[in-house]
């Protein structure tokens, strides 16, 4: 769809992929570190608004009742590419050197999942069986995009503010499909693989045992998942959404549990609302990678159903990250995760 | 000289460390996301100001004419305990369980150095004297931490701006001395010593010999240090500064070292000026661990010293960080390091 340079790079040091893609800003004069809070956003000219289908590429997916055509209005929820893609989808990785160094092509897939044809609706106002079509949309695009081998793994992830990295106005979340497994995902199958060996019980078990056991770090609960600010939380009032029963994949979880997601959800949401305002804020899912030949992640954690579990990850970005956390990989959180439990749970909230 | 909470917490899933600190902003109404760049900076009640001296903590070294007292003006270079410290400089680490999970005490160090007495004053502007005197001083500070054996790493790094983490608008830099050495040093150290074991050789050599050899990433190099945009940038613009002479410690880096990163330094920060205006940026300095029983690191890595490499590390704060970098630990650059490289040489500066 666009061109322009899509490259992974790795660095010789610390073996850390970068995603190198020049679709956007590059220049000295792009950047704009000052730019304000989406400055004259006009809904009329929306490409996300219901309406405005034409000001998009066409849509891969969407919620919308039958008999109602593809790119037309009456959808409840629309995926489409990214209009400036962080990867192509088109084309083999054809890794090579370069001198000292690796690197490959920059091939995945980056998707825009629009939650909702209104302009200025947030996803924290979407009523439940609408949040739910959302989760569920989420769940659909990683069974879709994990059947391409070329993908190590699908990530689905949401932006919510320009300080939190949203670009555009309109509620959206992000679909991206790497063809290689995230830094960030090895390390939770070795911590949990750790575990398992001494153990033979899953960190997870483990962690929703213990929090149900102390309640203290507990911000909402039903039958199928609990929310929690995690015992280590790297921001202030982070939350975890945890299932009660371990799945290490999320295109696994039923209606039952992505309901009682979209539940918790959409209270957590409410409660940083009550406790904090309207905050920016990211969230993220984390599955299992896909079993595929080119990850090799099944021959490193054979036994990872029995180990691994999705979950959600959310945090407000209320502290800004700086050299110390860059040196360190290491953050400095000053809100303990019992007191910002404390704080969210007298929050009330209706989530119908 | 504090009170509040400080607590090293480990996250069961990842083992990453958190550090918990209560001493400013913890409940929801002391977070405010969009507060203004250093609004109402009044310079007379600056207490980092030469004749403020009254305002900080007593200061623990400091770069002054002989004569003159502590504490006093006529001082160039000052540090001062952080009147708000992440870490404790008081007391043991007493590690211990809290069911599942793992924590223990927050004891470190954390200093502020103060660059310059002129509240205005920047550091890209500091004489070039006058700058080796505040890069001799993170020698000293890394010096004198080190030799307390309850701290496994000394990190010096700088955040200038308020979106690249500065709450000052003094021009500072920070000092932090932890008890476990960080988990970004630990990656570097293990894929140095991978290379190592394959050939013979550092990794850190052969990025020197390879850049000088290639030269499309060179931004600057004098006799003793060069600084290049590295091949897998993690940040556009980003700029690294490495000595021609492999010494894993910088406490070791002697007085044409240092006075040539000084150089390497103020060319680069000018560069980025030229090319990106004043822009927000942070830097850190990297240096081998401390040689402490707790560290265990020279019982890991024992012929360190071989294959590590001292280091700089510096990157405008151009770029938001969002849901994907988190939830993967790799990071979307839009401008190639080659690109990046050739706007930087094109930046005439003065540097002395």
């Amino acid at each position: 769809m666009t061109q322009g340079m899509r490259e992974l790079r790795k660095d010789p040091v610390t073996s850390r992929w970068v995603i190198i893609s020049t679709e956007r800003s590059r220049r000295p004069q792009d950047f704009d570190p000052e730019y304000d809070h989406f400055k004259g956003f006009d809904p009329a000219r929306d490409p996300f608004a219901g309406g405005n289908e034409h000001l998009t590429p066409p849509e891969i997916y969407a919620v919308r009742s039958s008999g109602l055509k593809p790119n037309e209005p009456g959808w409840r929820v629309r995926v489409i590419p990214n209009k400036y893609p962080a990867l192509r989808i088109e084309g083999d990785l054809n890794p090579r050197g370069y001198g000292l160094y690796d690197r490959m092509n920059g091939v995945g897939a980056h998707e825009v999942i629009i939650e909702s044809p209104e302009s200025m609706m947030l996803l924290a106002d979407l009523p439940l069986t609408h949040l739910t079509e959302v989760i569920y949309t989420y769940q659909q695009r990683i069974r879709d995009l994990s059947q391409d081998k070329r993908f190590a793994y699908v990530l689905v992830f949401k932006n919510h503010g320009r300080s939190a990295g949203a670009s555009l106005r309109h509620s959206h979340s992000q679909v991206i499909a790497t063809p290689i497994v995230p830094k960030r995902v090895i390390e939770e199958l070795q911590g949990a693989q750790a575990h398992w060996r001494i153990k033979r019980r899953s960190i997870f078990t483990d962690i929703v045992d213990q929090e149900l056991l102390m309640q203290e770090r507990l911000v909402y609960e039903n039958e199928f998942v609990l929310a929690f600010c995690p015992f280590a939380s790297t921001f202030p009032f982070e939350i975890h959404i945890l299932p009660k029963q371990l799945k290490a994949d999320f295109r696994r979880a039923n209606s039952e549990e992505l309901k009682a997601l979209s539940e918790a959800l959409k209270a957590c949401l409410l409660k940083w609302r009550g406790a904090l305002g309207e905050t920016p804020y990211n969230f993220l899912l984390r599955t299992a990678p896909n079993d595929t030949p080119l990850s090799g992640i099944y021959e490193a954690f054979p036994y990872l159903e029995a180990y691994y579990c999705w979950h959600l990850e959310m945090f407000p970005r209320l502290t800004k990250t700086a050299g110390f956390e860059w040196g360190t990989g290491y953050y400095i959180n000053p809100t303990p995760a019992e007191e910002a439990a404390a704080f969210l749970r007298k929050v009330e909230v209706n989530i119908s």
